[in-house]
Formats: structure tokens, C-alpha cells, sequence
């Protein structure tokens, strides 16, 4: 593998492109600036002849004035060429058709043709001085001979480099080798691939080893279909197995969170690098395997990406899992609860659900038989809404105390949480998180509420269910608030402990 | 590539294995029927060991008189073969450590005793009649003279396979290479990839390359971490680039539905194959070639994994998609007001906003000045829950008259609901699709409802926003049925059209 492997974030181009994806200017200047910071080479910033609207946020992003290099993907045409000239992007991409469907059909041209106006357009670019890679539209189905040619057009008229894209991620590895092969004989080669067959990173790797030195990638690996090449794949898999350092691999985890928040696009819990789970350990077998060698489950210490490391109880819950996540507030048992309380948090998992601190808790009383009483509970909620001010009432008792109190919000639920806030208006608390799932079904589905309660440096994680958003939501906060509040005291300021 | 590459499904066992899952007996027994029809050689139905609930399932499974060899996980004891054998599976994964840290460290073993106890534990179970294969657990990080030899001790006492296993998804393309070759030379070699570093897929392939023959994979790559190879990217890259037809590639989309919904592990939008948009197209110029060809952005037709091609709207539309998705519904417009109406179809989507048939077809009015009255409009809403029974009321307009009417149901969007269908209750309309995206951030979080409404066989796809679910839902399903009724007799039953 060459040291001298460097990336090129397409994000803000090609991942934009994805159905239903649209940055702010500030997002896409928020995004170019952890690229920038994590170490990116190059940053494809848009397409300046898509419209003002875009350029404006062409402009923004050079204006931050990056270490990398910023572009712009222009179309085979000398007016593209300008457009990137007036947002001020150190390079282009100049992409030309290759494959026999995008020269005729799709462009109308000849080869001839597209060889000319190759090597007008480049010669064009760097006579304004900038950075210029040609890439061959649709290189994968292109004929090897003819993909060599429009790369020697490119390199002798001044291009820096040229793609080689498999723009409809349709190749193999065995292909994308070859075709780097050949092409790197001409100059440096950059490969673009496509993840249709699941083969994004294996192509982009096939292209490494061929003689590729800059990859084209998106965060997340966003982009039409099924996307491009995920860029923090690429990064952890060059740095884990060929000692590759392209990023600072630190902040893979920042910004696929960032690129997941501000696109809107989700990742499943069992993404590579940046998924919920793809640092966290259930499995009974596992986790003790874990807690006696962090390295025997994990590839790599989650650190390396910016994250921490997840013990997660469920229905293949061990010993060593239950007493470690017990021991975590402070709780210890005797071995033959011990044994009952696994069994119990299994029953609970075996029911497809996570099993959260207040079930583990709740069920470590229910066993050891030191039974809490509640400090804060529910009696009572009504809430509101309509096309007028949404408003709730709840009744809490909070220690021996009855409280009654109202609020009013931008929904049912928030005029709630306000009411909940009312009613203990001298307890500081925090939602750190509120989550609730994707809702599908019909409109009488249950759902499922994710809190995570903060009082002073204490959390407590709880989940709630009902067919109501209103009564789930409320619920999960006043259990979080029951676990979290002096018993002794459940009104008063708690104190640290 | 070997002609004779098999698939090895274990979404019941190694995808089961992921944070929060678990599949009941009936959803295990409905994926194995699938996973036979398509054509999956060996199904992993569990682990027998696991518990009791476990084997009542396992029994579903065998039960279904599969085709396809029907298998038990165990570790390295004797008696996880004899419940294995109880469960009456064909054959038997025998996972023995392999790495010194899973020998010395997990397992507290040595060398010699891994080789002895396997050799007696594959006696044993050949004994059985099981079929067999031995899996070096964390092989890829196992001295390879060593996994050699484990090997070879097991098909001497009679193993039908070996599996290479990179446990912790920690390997390189070129190492699964190198093991897998000399593996090879002792007998059938199966490769167990996960994708740890985004290298699933990529050392699956090497791994065949190398001479294995038996891929083990889950549907939509579910497992531990980052989970496993998906076995629909595996069949899907053989189908395509080498001519290797491993299942029906035609299930794949059902069996990927299946699998999502049972686990409720979601799929990400750009997800190769099952994903939402992996056969969407949006880019205006990329539409316009769809629509001239349907191979230009395309490596293979959506058809051949049992799906259809979506075009989508956003900001990228352009002439050509604008007007193929007016044509669906039947509307023809002028060359001028095309222009115009795919500016503002780009406006929406600058927003950063899916454009729905709504959207669309009320921008078209508006262009067009043909003018609709609305047939349906939401006057008042009022809803109220709690503890009691969630009630709501709507007041609408439909065509000239007002119609108020209350219901009540599981929670406030319920209740409203009911409501909407008692003030129009001659009209027969369904509620096809109802999704409203994961809600994070806080209680104050504006939610948008995605609804799609059924009257005959017209249907309409709408959204709403608001930071009130209620209000949201409401509104998207009264501006379905202003689109769906018929204007001269919204309350009659509507004429097919
Ligand atoms: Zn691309
Ligand atoms: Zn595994």
C-alpha cells in the first residue's frame, strides 16, 4: 500500500445528491471545516453550475480559507469552468463521458470529440491556474483503450490527475484493478466508486493496491442509490491494516454525527465505525471475554474514532455484564441474586428489548428485597392541543407532597414536560436525551420514549411505552426523576455523591 | 471465482446476537422459509446451548422440513452437541479458540488441548450423524500454522468443513487471502467476515477468491458491532460480476423487509440492494438519462432483487422527471409552465424536502392558474388525553358542508383519526402508509408525518410538519383526502378513474 494514500471528501457534492438531502450554507461550512481539521486533502465543495443558491454556498465554504484543496465538479463545458472561477475553488473536476452509453446516447458525441474538448477544457482550467482532475464519467464500463485515452489528453493538455469512477457502482475488484493498473502508467490516479453491489470499499482498495492515491469518499457514505464510499470505512481500514494514516482518525465519530444530523440520514446501529452498536457488547460469552481483555471482542479501541465503549444488557446478558453495569451505581448483591437478577434482565431481553438502568435497577430491589419506596410518581396527567395553545396538567406526589401544576408548550408533550418542571421548579434536572423511534404501523402503534435525565453529574437512562406519545414521554421523565432524586429529600437540591 | 459458491445464512444466531434483538419462534420459522425458498444452503437456526426458550424455537425450525441443511452454533463441550441433537439440526459449528488470547486468556486453555478436544468433539458428533463444521474462533488473528492444524485435527476425525473466522472483524483482504489458501489445501474452507472495519464484503471475496466455498452472511448485515457480512450484498456482487448464482436474487428484497421488520433494525436509505433510495433517482441529469435509458445510472435493473425503480423529486429535478411524474398523474402541461414549475420543485428542495405528489401537484395548479378549490379542509382540531380515554374532535369543511365529529382511541393522533373518519364516514379511504421519523433533540422537536392515503386505487402521498404529532398527522391525512375525493362530490363514493 502507497504511504501516500490521501482522501477526497465528496460530501458536500455527490453525498448532497442523495434524494431528499439539502445543506444550509452553514452546514456545508460546518462540515468543510471538520473536514479541514480532521485532515482531509481535498474537499469537493458543490457543483457551481447548478445555481446561485449553490454557489452562494460555494463562496461560504472558501471563504473559511482551508488547508485542503476546495473544488467544484464541473460538467464537460467551458461556462462550468467559469462559474467555479467566480466562487474562488482552488480546482475542478472536469468530468467527460467514457463509457460508450454516455459518450453517444447520453451526450451525443464521438470519442474523437470527447478527446478534443478533454484536452481544451483542462488546458483552459490551468491556464486560470487551477487544480485539475479529469474524471471519466462512467470509467467502469468504458473501454479500457479509450479510458486511457482520455487520461493522456487530460495529463499531456496540464491535468493534475485523473478518476477513475464507477459511477453507477457496477464493477469489480478485479476490474478496478486492472483499470488503475493501466491508467497510473500515465500519472497519479484517483478512484471514485459506488456501493450498489456492497463493493465500494473493496473496489476502493482494489484501487489503492493497483496504484490510486487519492480516494473519493463521502461521511457516512450518503449519495444517490446506494451511495458513495464511506469515508470513515476508508480511513479506519487503511490506518487499522496497512498503518495508512490519511485522518485524524479521532474525529471520524464527530463527523459522521454531524453529517448524519445535518442530512438528516440515519445510521443503522450496525454501521462500521459510527453505528450505536459498533462499539457496544451484549452477548453473555462476550462481555466477560470483554471485561477481562478489552481487545479480545474489538478490531480497535473505540477511542480511535472519538468514542467510548458500550456494555449493553439484554436477553445473552452474562454475570460479569450485570455485575459490571450494577457496579456502575454503585451496587453490589449477593451471588444468588445475582444469578436471579441475570436471569430476570435475560426474560426481559429474551422480549426483544434493551434493558434499561431503571428495568435493572427496579429489578435488582425486586430481588435483594430492599425495596424503595418511589419519591416521585404519577397520578395524574391531562393533556390539550389543537388549533389552540397546546396546555397539560400533570399531579405528581413528590416524597409526601402533592403537586399540582400546568404548563403550556409547543405540543401536548412539551406543554407537559413544562407542567413536570413546574410542579418541581426547585429540582435542576436536564433531558440530555429524548428519543423516540421511527413510528410505522397505523396511527395507534406504540411507541417507545428514550430518555436520558441529568441531576447534577448523575444520569439515568429510561424508557417508556404507549400507544400515547404524551403519557410515554411523561412517564420515562418521572421515572428518570424517582431514580434520580434523595429519597430523603426528593424536593430539596440533591446532593453530590 | 469457484462456479460452486454456497450461502451460509446465520441472521438467527450470529444476527440474533445484536444489542436488542430477539426473534420470536414464529418470526424465526417465517425467515428460515424464505431464507430455503431463496435458496440459502445451510440456515444457522441458533444455538442450542443458549437456554430452553432458545430450543423450542430451534424446534420450529426443524420442524419445517427445509431443504436446506438446518444447523446449531456450540461451543467446544460434548454437551452443546447433545443439545444440539435434541433440537434435531442436520449438522453442527463447533467453535474452538484459535488466537493465544482466545486459547490462553477466554478458553485458559493451550494449544495441544484445543487440537485434542477437537478432534474428540468432531468423533463425537459425526458419531451423530451431524454434519460438521469446526470454526476457529478469531482466526484471523491466530497464528496460521496453528489454525493449520486445527484444521487438519478436525477433518482427520472426520469434520465436512473448516471455517476461517474473522471473529472481530479485524483482517485485511490479503491476509483472509493468505489463510484461506492454506486452509484450502486441507479440505472445504467457509469464510466468516464482519464488517468491523468495513471490510465485510471485501474479505469475503478474498476469502472466495482463495478458494472458499461456503460465504457465512445475515440479511441487511445484522450481528454484534457493526454485525456481519450482508449475505444480500454477497449474492448480489456474485450474481453481478461473476456469473455466480448462489440464491434467487429476485427474494432478496422480501427477505431484507422481513429480517428489518422483525428486528426493527433499521435500513439506511443508501443502503446497496434494500434500501430506500437504492433504486431512486433524483438528479435532474441523471433522470433525463434514466429516462432515455434505464441502464445509464443504473449497474443492474431493480427487478432482479424484487424491486422497482422510484423516481424522486428535489432539488436536482429537472425537465424530464418533472414531467414523467405529472404524467402519472395524467397531468400534461405547457413547455412555459414546465420551466416554472420545476423552479419551485428545485425551490422545496433547496429547503431540503422530499417534494411529494402533493407538493407537486398543488405547485402545478398554482403555475398553471387552473385553480382547484379545496375539497377538504381542516377547520379545528381539538384533542385531549391523559389519564382518562384520549378523545379528540375536528371540524371540517367538505365541499360545501361542515361536518363536526368526535372518537376516541389509543392516544391523541388515534383519537383524531377516528375522529376524521366519522365526519366522513360514507367515504371508504385507507391508511396505506404511516411514518413518522425518529424524533431526537427535545420535547419541542417539529415532526413530520409522512402519511399515504388509499380511496379505490388512487392514492396520495403527503407530509406534514408541526411541533404537535397530533396536528401533523391530522393534517397530512386531511390533505390526502383533498386530493383523492372527487371534486364535485367529495362525500359521495368516489368514480374510479
Ligand atoms: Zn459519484
Ligand atoms: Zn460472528
Amino acid at each position: 500500500m502507497d504511504d501516500d494514500v490521501q482522501l477526497l471528501d465528496t460530501t458536500l457534492r455527490d453525498g448532497e445528491q442523495a434524494p431528499g438531502v439539502s445543506l444550509s450554507p452553514e452546514q456545508k461550512a460546518e462540515i468543510a471545516s471538520l473536514l479541514d481539521e480532521a485532515g482531509v486533502s481535498v474537499i469537493e465543495a458543490g457543483s457551481a453550475c447548478t445555481g446561485p443558491g449553490e454557489r452562494r454556498t460555494m463562496d461560504r465554504v472558501t471563504d473559511l480559507d482551508l488547508d485542503a484543496t476546495v473544488t467544484s465538479f464541473t460538467r464537460g463545458v467551458q461556462h462550468d469552468i467559469d462559474l467555479a472561477l467566480d466562487v474562488d475553488v482552488d480546482g475542478v473536476h472536469i468530468v467527460v463521458p467514457s463509457s460508450d452509453r454516455h459518450v453517444e446516447d447520453k451526450v451525443g458525441t464521438t470519442k474523437e470529440g470527447v478527446l478534443e474538448s478533454t484536452a481544451e477544457l483542462v488546458e483552459y482550467a490551468t491556464d486560470h491556474d487551477l487544480w485539475v482532475e479529469v474524471i471519466g464519467e462512467d470509467g467502469s464500463r468504458a473501454d479500457l483503450d479509450f479510458l486511457e485515452e482520455i487520461m493522456v489528453a487530460g495529463m499531456d493538455a496540464g491535468a493534475d490527475r485523473f478518476a477513475f469512477a464507477d459511477t453507477v457502482g457496477h464493477t469489480s475488484p478485479e476490474h478496478a484493478y486492472e483499470a488503475v493498473s493501466r491508467l497510473s502508467q500515465h500519472g497519479p490516479v484517483s478512484t471514485h466508486t459506488h456501493d450498489d453491489l456492497g463493493l465500494a470499499v473493496t473496489n476502493a482498495l482494489a484501487s489503492i493496491a493497483a496504484g490510486a492515491d487519492l480516494v473519493h469518499a463521502t461521511v457516512n457514505g450518503i449519495g444517490e442509490r446506494a451511495g458513495n464510499v464511506a469515508l470513515e470505512e476508508v480511513a479506519i481500514a487503511l490506518w487499522h491494516n496497512y498503518d495508512v494514516e490519511t485522518v485524524d482518525t479521532e474525529q471520524l465519530y464527530r463527523l459522521s454525527s454531524l453529517v448524519a444530523d445535518a442530512t438528516g440520514i440515519v445510521l443503522p446501529p450496525n454501521k462500521a465505525v459510527s453505528g450505536d452498536n459498533a462499539f457496544a457488547h451484549e452477548s453473555g460469552i462476550h462481555t466477560d471475554g470483554m471485561l477481562k481483555d478489552e481487545r479480545m471482542y474489538e478490531p480497535y479501541a473505540p477511542e480511535a474514532v472519538g468514542r467510548e465503549r458500550r456494555l449493553v444488557l439484554g436477553k445473552h446478558a452474562g454475570r460479569a455484564g450485570v455485575e459490571a453495569a450494577l457496579a456502575e451505581h454503585d451496587v453490589t448483591v449477593e451471588d444468588d441474586d445475582l444469578a436471579e437478577i441475570v436471569a430476570k434482565v435475560k426474560e426481559i431481553g429474551e422480549r426483544g428489548r434493551r434493558v434499561t438502568d431503571t428495568d435493572l435497577l427496579a429489578i435488582t430491589e425486586d430481588v435483594t428485597g430492599r425495596d424503595r419506596e418511589r419519591n416521585v410518581e404519577l397520578l395524574d396527567l391531562t393533556a390539550a392541543s389543537g388549533n389552540g395553545t397546546p396546555a397539560a396538567s400533570v399531579r405528581l406526589r413528590v416524597g409526601d407532597d402533592e403537586r399540582t401544576a400546568s404548563g403550556t408548550g409547543s405540543g401536548p408533550v412539551d406543554a407537559a414536560m413544562k407542567a413536570v418542571r413546574e410542579a418541581l421548579r426547585n429540582v435542576e434536572f436536564r433531558l440530555d436525551e429524548y428519543h423516540v423511534d421511527a413510528i410505522t404501523g397505523g396511527t395507534d402503534a406504540v411507541v417507545t420514549v428514550d430518555v436520558t435525565l441529568r441531576v447534577g453529574d448523575r444520569t439515568a437512562s429510561v424508557a417508556a411505552s404507549d400507544a400515547d406519545i404524551t403519557q410515554a414521554s411523561v412517564e420515562a421523565i418521572v421515572d428518570g426523576l424517582d431514580r434520580l432524586l434523595p429519597a430523603d429529600d426528593p424536593t430539596g437540591v440533591p446532593a453530590d455523591d
